[in-house]
């Protein structure tokens, strides 16, 4: 997907939620776990029930690997299940690999050829090798890790170099001479609040998946003040707080209304702040 | 695996070697892709043929995840295999995880619980919570990135802070914090030469798991000069210059010559190093 169809799908939808697909066989109601595939059928109801209010998908890998090949064969349906329904749905595969050329080139193509995602969060440490192979797919998305939504973001993201740049900073500037917009976007948590407007002085322009709402506490006005450009460039997204709001044979309804809310929250951050 | 039980096979053996079992469909002998499950039946071979001569393997993910279900199933039958037929053997699940805490104790229960490694290698940029949750199984390991084989180590690893400390410097340092010398084992590429001797400096004991000699262009000498311990402290990886020495009907013995050789070498070293 382009940069251009995803904008479009933004606005007409009015919303730029993504759903995390974090699915976990303990916390899925359980009158599901009686099917033959549990996790794929919790996916498919969370999906039809929430596919009017968002925009994209990010399942998990962690979660599904956890599960052994039962999990891969999960994953894998549900991105075809989405592909096939939801053609104009955007989907992440939330990984955070990046090794050295020749490895990250497999990764690549596990993402891109075998399960025929739109994008993958890529993990920046190991520099521009690590990431590079990810970039040879047309339309395809690196998503790479800037500043994380977690405690820990702090132990090195942080971390100041040459003139005062901080680590993730110099992440944000060199990984710019990698790809251009139409290819890179960046994580950025809510939680880091008024770091938005930091990251919008070095990238204008790139879309940001932004995660940390909702369980993890972060602001959406606030992300938006500070994040929100001219194509919106934001994609923010909520996993726990909408797939697992509740766990009886209602959850499809109250998943919905979850999202549907913050579709509504969102149609109004669009009319606030898009410039 | 225990610290000293892994120091107890490196000196049975007289080797350090790790060989990596970076299996590709497109490297392996022809014949063997009539077989079943061909990456499994290469892995079989490769490992009957340089057991006597290594102590540790070292799946890489990738290579499994881009086969798709076949591939996390060739994964899992290796990691079986290995366990039942040679179980003094330390295996390495080569995966480069790291995500926010509820999701890397996810990753770290499909390697642990599910797998059943002994190693995850683990990617340090997201801090302290994402690589905790992996240190809460006794006598399982965290093998953390601190200076990578490939060209990309430059970008950002070497990037300096307060006190002209480098990043990959204050991962050591910070990571020491976390965990001891039990549970914690750090990636140092062959690469990197005379940066041992720092490495030594701020982290004297530490298992450090050093790939890029071979394919990569390090050196052994060298990193056994400056990177060995009274305990060896060291576990040097071979893929490539291994498994794919050859790839006619001959290819198991002509990888047992090679794991040889090294293992040869390696005797030579502790003689020289062991301090």
């Amino acid at each position: 997907m382009t940069r251009q169809q995803l904008f479009e799908q933004i606005q007409k939808k009015q919303s730029f939620l993504c759903v995390g697909l974090d699915t976990d066989l303990t916390k899925i109601p359980e009158h599901l776990l009686e099917k033959d595939d549990p996790i794929y059928a919790f996916n498919k109801e969370i999906i039809d029930g929430t596919a009017p209010y968002c925009v994209a998908y990010k399942p998990n890998l962690a979660f599904y690997e956890s599960q052994g090949l039962q999990g891969w064969l999960a994953f894998e349906k549900t991105v075809a299940y989405i592909r096939q329904r939801y053609p104009d749905q955007f989907i992440i595969a939330d990984a955070k690999r990046g090794d050295i050329g020749n490895t990250s080139e497999m990764y690549a193509r596990t993402f891109f050829d075998v399960a025929k995602v739109d994008a993958v969060t890529v993990a920046p440490y190991m520099g521009e090798d690590s990431v590079k192979p990810f970039l040879g797919y047309p339309d395809k998305w690196v998503i790479l890790l800037i500043l994380t939504s977690n405690k820990g973001s702090q132990d090195f993201q942080f971390s100041e170099g040459e003139n005062g740049e901080r680590l993730f900073e110099k992440v944000l500037r060199l990984s710019q001479q990698w790809a251009g917009d139409d290819q890179i976007m960046y994580v950025v948590g809510a939680t880091q609040g008024q770091m938005f407007e930091d990251i919008r002085k070095v990238a204008p322009s790139h879309f940001l998946l932004v995660p940390g709402i909702g369980a993890q506490g972060g602001s959406l006005e606030e992300v938006c003040r500070y994040g929100m450009n001219s194509q919106c460039g934001l994609l923010v997204n909520s996993s726990r707080s909408i797939i697992y709001a509740d766990n009886t044979e209602q959850f499809v309804e109250v998943a919905r209304e979850e999202a549907k809310k913050l579709q509504v929250e969102m149609a109004e951050m669009l009319k606030l702040y898009l410039k």
